[in-house]
């Protein structure tokens, strides 16, 4: 199937596993991944070389359980970790399974996701949400665990500054995340103006246009930098705006590659520049925040649609700057 | 002079030392170590073997300032950070300066505090305050400041839970501290009835009579406490409560100095316990804290009384178990 | 079977799992807990209610493996970390799988050890050993892997200095972890001459007698320690002698119980205990050590019998104090 | 003075502050920066515009102390920590001197150094030295201290892996540093043939051909990276050869300035990048380990001059690259 190209199909019942759960589909968030993969079949060398379902933001209800499932019954009210780690690397034992090698993470070629009307997941990795949450926020979990995940990361202090690069998504639910663990200046940064003009409508941030100010020098220096643009110039134009033993998560991915860095300013401050990838172990807590209302996550979803209206999700997700995240209702 | 006596003297004006500022003061908390000196001239094998000027948590106006004062002018509005270490030791040099050998501590013998219309402090730890905290809160940026460094202590995360044990002063503000940071969970133990019924007073805390439930079996297991109480019993009672890697933080002091402790608990789930001694490093941020409005310290100041009333002030604070903080306006 | 009975007796040859190795075993050192297990039929609330296998310092040669290993093959020679976990709770997938409410570890009742022919364990806790490791060294990365943990839990700094208190195995270990690790003072207690006397034969260790200074009073002050003896007076009598900032790890555990604990040393101090229980995720780094001859575990084997003498080896460990390590080599 | 020229002048004594101590130095090793000021008379934007006193790697004998110092009196043998921070802003009062904005470092423009026969020091940064250790030995804390703070940013674990880019004297003692700490593969990386020559004479170092093998696919992955060279493209080829959750600490200065980096090796893996800038609180413990013989200073010392030879201990330091350290000995 050619990019662009969106297709309902019957699908035979996938089948739960000893320690999966069956879930039925209510919520499924569109994420930036998935519009890329929709408009040019990859993502760096992961190639879409045949047809994929996509959406890896998923919530919905446990239909049946696999025979060793214990935590989770039919009935309940789940949000998804979309990945499977192997459960036998190095990694899986330390707690780093989001770098197990083997992992399967839902809608990375070749794996299949969750638009759809069910799918199979892990019971480990399936969690029981409260009422006060609705589907369509617990479907939003996942993006807040990669926002929360980074300020674990920098192991992000009450009463600090961070700036926020690129003010999509996945930007505004670190910056949430970051309030929620006491941050007191969040500063969230953008070229786009629909996008600068959203950061007004959350509390307590501040919108910076960085098309205006490239270098960042009108704003005062922070304690952090969550990179979630991808821009080229990003970190090393970042660098010099972080405090002494200050910290920059990488999460945005540079889809040119390579690009020139200057060190110094790290190395004269004492500066840590961390990978991000994914997370791990962060998802009960990130529950815990939208549910307790810490985070809102109400106040990111723009637009919904139907199942069958997912190619026109995709296409507004890729399309329309103002909306920010949408949501497909199965 | 005799314990329970309070005199009003005429003393000469300080005089500020070259790194130091001379502040006019605006308003002083009534902690529970002043009540305790007044009471019993001691804490432990701190003696009054003199007459003391008591009182540590404070805020006023910069009148004067030392010669190589660069960073504040007379006018500024302030809080102090009641320490002065000696600058020249290893723990000095490392960030632990509130554990300096010679640190000398705001009312704490042979020291005088701050119940005073001025007082001499250095000014690296004297703080501006911006204009939305008014004095008296930002003299309780001091109990504040306690509470928030249990919970950098225990590394606490955000979407965690957390058992407070002691809801006086300290506890409800280290509850606030963790708020501010993001737990969810946050419990209020107390054997005093009218202590228990203040906790319903601020949002997000949850109360636990332990006098009726003293082994504190009643409440789910949590990931932290803090232990405000100094109760002979309390840790003991409250290890194996705490979840697999936990911690517990040590704030209240022990009058009887032993206790029976069981470690088995937190062995067989590797529980750290830490030792808490006032704080270090956290007034920036504890300000921060309270100017954004993430700590509400209004709430808790019940009484306020003239610098003539600080015998008043420190009789009702000893008494009136329904007021939770005491401040004196000189 | 009662207390101080040992029986051969010919099993079926036990079954790997898909996950699974079968191990020839080659040497089974004798610890402290098969002693006890032996003599008293118990470990506090662990009762053997019938006959146990002991032994879970195990090494020996893969003869089978189950469908699913890839990393091992019949005829290495390997190492095994006796425990079982889960793999499916928050525990496993946090990195603190040592901590698994579920985990099966060897020896401990109701499952059984390794004094045998053969023995089955996951092949995720079986790791493959250099032929510079002797089979008995092999079995020994047990009980370093336990002292290494300590000084992982206390983070310890290379050039600082330590105070061991019970130079049995698993101190003289820890000892060893230690100086692999950079520590520069490491000083061993302990009540017993015949102990004490051992210390002298390790390079860099300093003895020092327990029962002459019970206080630790003749010891300068220490950056950590680790409490290896379960003396009921241990950890309240160590505490005043660590610097500041500086930690105490409990290994060792105190039959009685309960026992008499003034934090304030911790407190003022702002020292941290930390729980230690087995450990996690040290093997492989402990066989490094070993076989780079950072640690030294040919120097603790003192007795050596065959599988038909275990019944010796066990009195043997429990009687002669001038003995450190006995291995049994089937 | 123009660059290449060395000359002795007579300087009157200088004079000790209260907090000082004069020293009669007895040592001071040649640093690469010796080297450069000498060649070029600057390293970046710090420019020497009037002559200097070079070197910072002094040790010698205490001959007089400031009326404030208790800990040091004269004919005390001392080495020298070479920085002097202002003990009054952020950094100094949270232990992170070495980024102190107005950090008075030696032989760093406009600030003179220890090539001389007498100089004063801060005696909080002046450390006793025991007599097992010779003067030449003490003067090379210096760069042992810069290696030691390269692991603990590192937070490097027993038993892991270290690749050293650069087998320059920093290089060779941050891998003596390694070692001591319990590091159990250390490689040495470097395109000079001489270099790599050398690395063969430390027992434990495994040396690297960085011409031969520009992109490090010959090494094994590593746990961590001490980048020391500078060389512009370093950092981007090391990167992939990182473990998971790996570091890479920043000592090298790049003299180029920005340098090309793809940075997804670091993402996809969970790397964190570390800036190390001189060091913090290490000298006690870095003499620690160098009297203990743990490290092994003696091994790194190739060339000795007097004090009149100064200018040939600079220009045989820039010019045979078979010696390693060259020590002034006044």
């Amino acid at each position: 199937m050619a990019p662009n190209v969106v297709e309902m199909q019957d699908w035979p019942e996938p089948v739960a596993g000893p320690n999966d759960v069956l879930v039925e589909i209510a919520a499924v968030g569109v994420c930036g991944s998935d519009v890329h993969y929709f408009r040019h079949g990859r993502i760096g060398n992961l190639v879409c070389d045949r047809p994929i379902v996509l959406g890896h933001e998923a919530a919905g209800t446990v239909v049946a359980t696999g025979a060793e499932v214990t935590q989770l019954k039919p009935g309940d009210r789940v949000t998804l970790e979309p990945q499977r780690p192997c459960g036998h690397c190095a990694q899986c034992w330390s707690g780093a399974y989001n770098l197990c090698p083997d992992v399967v993470f839902m809608a990375t070629p070749p794996y299949h996701g969750a638009f759809a009307r069910r799918v199979v997941n892990p019971a480990d990795f399936t969690f029981a949400i409260p009422h006060s949450l609705s589907f369509e926020e617990a479907a939003l979990i996942e993006p807040l665990a990669v926002g929360l995940w980074a300020t674990e990361r920098l192991a992000m202090k009450p009463g600090s500054s961070v700036l926020i690069i690129g003010a999509g998504p996945i930007g505004l639910l670190a910056g949430q995340a970051a309030a929620a663990r006491g941050a007191t200046r969040i500063v969230l940064s953008d070229i786009n103006p629909a996008r600068i003009g959203l950061v007004g409508r959350f509390p307590r941030f501040e919108a910076h246009d960085a098309a205006a100010d490239p270098l960042y020098e009108t704003i005062a220096e922070v304690d952090n930098v969550i990179e979630c643009s991808g821009a080229p110039n990003a970190v090393t134009r970042a660098l010099p705006r972080i405090r002494r033993r200050g910290g920059l998560a990488l999460v945005g991915i540079n889809p040119t590659g390579a690009s020139s860095v200057d060190f110094w300013p790290a190395m004269e401050r004492e500066l840590s520049i961390h990978g991000v990838f994914r997370y791990a172990g962060v998802y009960p807590r990130a529950i815990e925040l939208a549910a307790s209302g810490l985070v809102d996550l109400q106040s990111v979803i723009t637009n919904r649609f139907s199942l069958e209206e997912t190619a026109a999700a995709l296409t507004n997700a890729s399309e329309d700057m103002s909306s920010i995240k949408s949501v497909v209702l199965p």
